[in-house]
């Protein structure tokens, strides 16, 4: 639905009378507007069958993939085809590019048994053969280290719990490193997740210069926890892990690029985004094709519905966020260089899924806070107006380094790391309804930060 | 702990001074008792740990696999072991003998895309190059009739969401037999379960006297609505299907049996168990290892608390319920040769999984049903003493159906069908406070009817 009667009314006296320091944006000025917004995403159905169709199309995102620019060549189509939106354009972006192959873990003693599993990403191969050797449980790095003695050309088996992501994740990145350290022939993790029916999930990991690069896995919670009840029991566990991953010489990848231009300023920029990479298991749904839609759909409806920002919004689908965060370090390489950098007065990332959207966390001034809460009691009728402080993205990270505001949109998180980089990360994991929230949340935040007199101010 | 105390002071004058028809009891009476067992198996750490080592030990019990027989013997062993029960011994069974083999299913067109899998039981094997078809979703055996002329030679997909598991599991059962009255070659469910995170379950099916036996298999709720929605787009779906599954000749298995003697009515017999066989994905804790070790504990903690019950307590494991039922029915055929039959005065079966304990589902007369709600009371403590009309299980159905009354443990279904007869079924999912609290449930039960003065009345 088109609405081309752009809203004039929208009387914003307390900024024009009042310093920018003090002043105070007064929401119901938006109101009519954030009331069209949400009832029109709220009614949409055609944001969630596109996201539909995008992932079945295009399960697997990984950089460097066909099957990913493949992806990015879709929606710029699409992009076109609507003709909303301004300057569609892609920025290129050089990618690692790694390739699973074919993979497998089994347990060879007390008994034989398939382990379902994962490799991690930027993980070396095993040799031709596979490495099969006795296994080493530990719980944690400290761990490892006090069994040192016992590491050499073992398979050491981080047995992490989940706790926070940011806590067990660090086996996912340094696990090899770590066991290589010490020794170790490979090394598996208990996957990085909260949840599993045996469910393992992938992720990015690390090799450090001058330490040994050995194969690195993920295997389920209830096999890591299956080998540490035998390891008790003083059993001899040993694993065979195959792995045929290789890293192939950097491939090219885009960051895809649309606007709302500005009316008045068009020069200042809010940036709202995702990032279209995907592991190659499950379909990325969640993580984060998910977040790009939302964004997209915050963009499509602000134009349909004839609203006219005095400053502009930018979509932005960054590429390489999983394995390199590449597409967002060249896009803030691009807006140093092109001197637009300055100019971006807030940058919105959603990356959390697309469930049932709660607020946003931002990163930035106490005064922009205040501004920004304000805004958000527009979202109350959805109950997603909840500004905390801190947050942001991983894509907009390389651009709030350099000063830019940044948000992070924020949902219900109950689900998210039971799915995340998993092959259960698929779109019927998803509700309509709450990826029209998340869109509607995105798009009256973006809105009205770009329309509102005052601009939003950094650090003050 | 074993307490040799018998607590003498069982006052049951309201079954001596009334006649049996009008007959209340008074579940009063019992609480001491009741108590005890309560808390003597929420205290008890053995039981759970027990299971534990005994499903990770053997995982994967299907009828004519060694690691069954393995299983068998672990427990009778242990049994003997224990010096608790009375006159330990197994029976023997024919059971079939179904081996799955390697097997795969491959999304080949519109793009190719492995899809977990798990064949059905009894399923027959594809040529050893597999079946590669077409795939006709269908919604129903009606839809599938109105598409009669589509199926010939094609893989139907049966994308029948769960509703209860009597009315999907048909699919499971009866589809290769109605896809083979089409003309199809192979047929596909959309696997029997109320969750998923890409989870095949398993579970036996059937062949009809006269129609083609084609080979027969789940997928993942995932991907049986990914090809439904891409079928619904105009896309050609095309699957490879792999199966190497063999049936064997029957094979032998046992029944395991044990008691607690009663101590003035031998002869009568409360019967209690779940089944020991499982299949051959997961560890088969819950569907149905954790039945059969909470009965057992019940009967260990009654021996222990040295508690004397004046009827037989009959502990029995059967085989076979997975895929025949050949365990209870040979039971049957036993205690009907022997004269036993006449004898069992309740059959309690626990096969809905060892999750919170809510109550008992009864089959029966209406006057016993008033009985067994007065013993439910005492199960008030752990909240799970509610008696319902309706309920028994799988391996006791053959003597109920010759009138014994039969009683089915009910605990919080919630995900039962997550995990039943898929990898997901392993210990990690149970909770030793529950599974406890299922064997108080249990022991309460058996140890009131087996004690208490009237006899608990067949139909009236």
């Amino acid at each position: 639905m088109k609405i081309v009667t752009k809203i004039f009314c929208l009387v914003l006296l307390p900024f024009l009378i009042a310093p920018p320091a003090t002043a105070q944006l007064q929401p119901a000025d938006y109101s009519q507007e954030a009331q069209q917004i949400i009832q029109e995403l709220l009614d949409d159905k055609e944001g969630f069958q596109r996201l539909t169709k995008f992932v079945d199309t295009y399960p697997h995102r990984l950089s460097g993939s066909e099957s990913l620019e493949e992806s990015i060549d879709w929606i710029v189509e699409k992009m076109k085809e609507d003709g909303e939106l301004d300057n569609i354009r892609t920025q290129q972006v050089t990618v690692p590019h790694w390739v699973r192959g074919e993979e497998s873990a089994t347990l060879i003693s007390p008994y034989k048994k398939s382990l379902p599993m994962l490799g991690l990403g930027g993980s070396v191969a095993t040799p031709e053969e596979g490495i099969q050797a006795e296994v080493l449980v530990v719980s944690s790095f400290d761990d490892l280290q006090s069994k040192s003695e016992q590491a050499k050309g073992k398979i050491v088996l981080y047995n992490v719990p989940f706790t926070s992501y940011g806590e067990t994740v660090q086996y996912r990145i340094r696990g090899a490193i770590e066991a290589a350290k010490h020794g170790a022939a490979a090394s598996l993790i208990r996957t990085v997740g909260s949840y599993s029916m045996q469910t393992p999930h992938t992720g990015t990991s690390s090799y450090e210069e001058g330490v040994k690069k050995i194969p690195h896995a993920a295997i389920t919670i209830e096999d890591a926890k299956l080998i540490q009840r035998m390891t008790n029991r003083g059993k001899k566990i040993v694993v065979n892990l195959q792995m045929d991953a290789k890293t192939l010489p950097d491939a090219q990848s885009r960051n895809i690029i649309a606007e709302i231009k500005g009316s008045e300023k068009p020069e200042e920029i809010i940036v709202i985004g995702g990032h279209i990479d995907a592991w190659d298991v499950g379909q990325g749904a969640m993580d984060d094709a998910g977040g790009c839609f939302a964004a997209w759909q915050a963009l499509r409806i602000i134009n349909e519905l004839g609203l006219e920002p005095r400053r502009t919004i930018r979509l932005v689908m960054w590429t390489n966020e999983e394995n390199g965060l590449h597409g967002g370090t060249e896009y803030k390489n691009m807006v140093k260089d092109n001197g637009e950098l300055e100019n971006h007065i807030l940058a919105i990332e959603s990356d959390s899924g697309v469930f049932d959207p709660e607020g946003f966390g931002f990163t930035g001034s106490g005064e922009a806070f205040k501004m920004l809460q304000s805004i958000g009691t527009l979202l109350e009728p959805i109950s997603a107006g909840e500004i905390t402080r801190g947050g942001g993205g991983a894509d907009i990270g390389p651009i709030m380094r350099e000063g830019v505001p940044g948000m992070g949109l924020q949902v219900d998180g109950t689900r998210y790391f039971w799915y995340h980089h998993s092959p259960a990360d698929t779109i019927d994991k998803l509700k309509e309804s709450e990826f029209n929230k998340c869109a509607a949340a995105l798009a009256v935040m973006a809105y009205v930060v770009a329309d509102m007199e005052p601009t939003l101010p950094r650090e003050s």
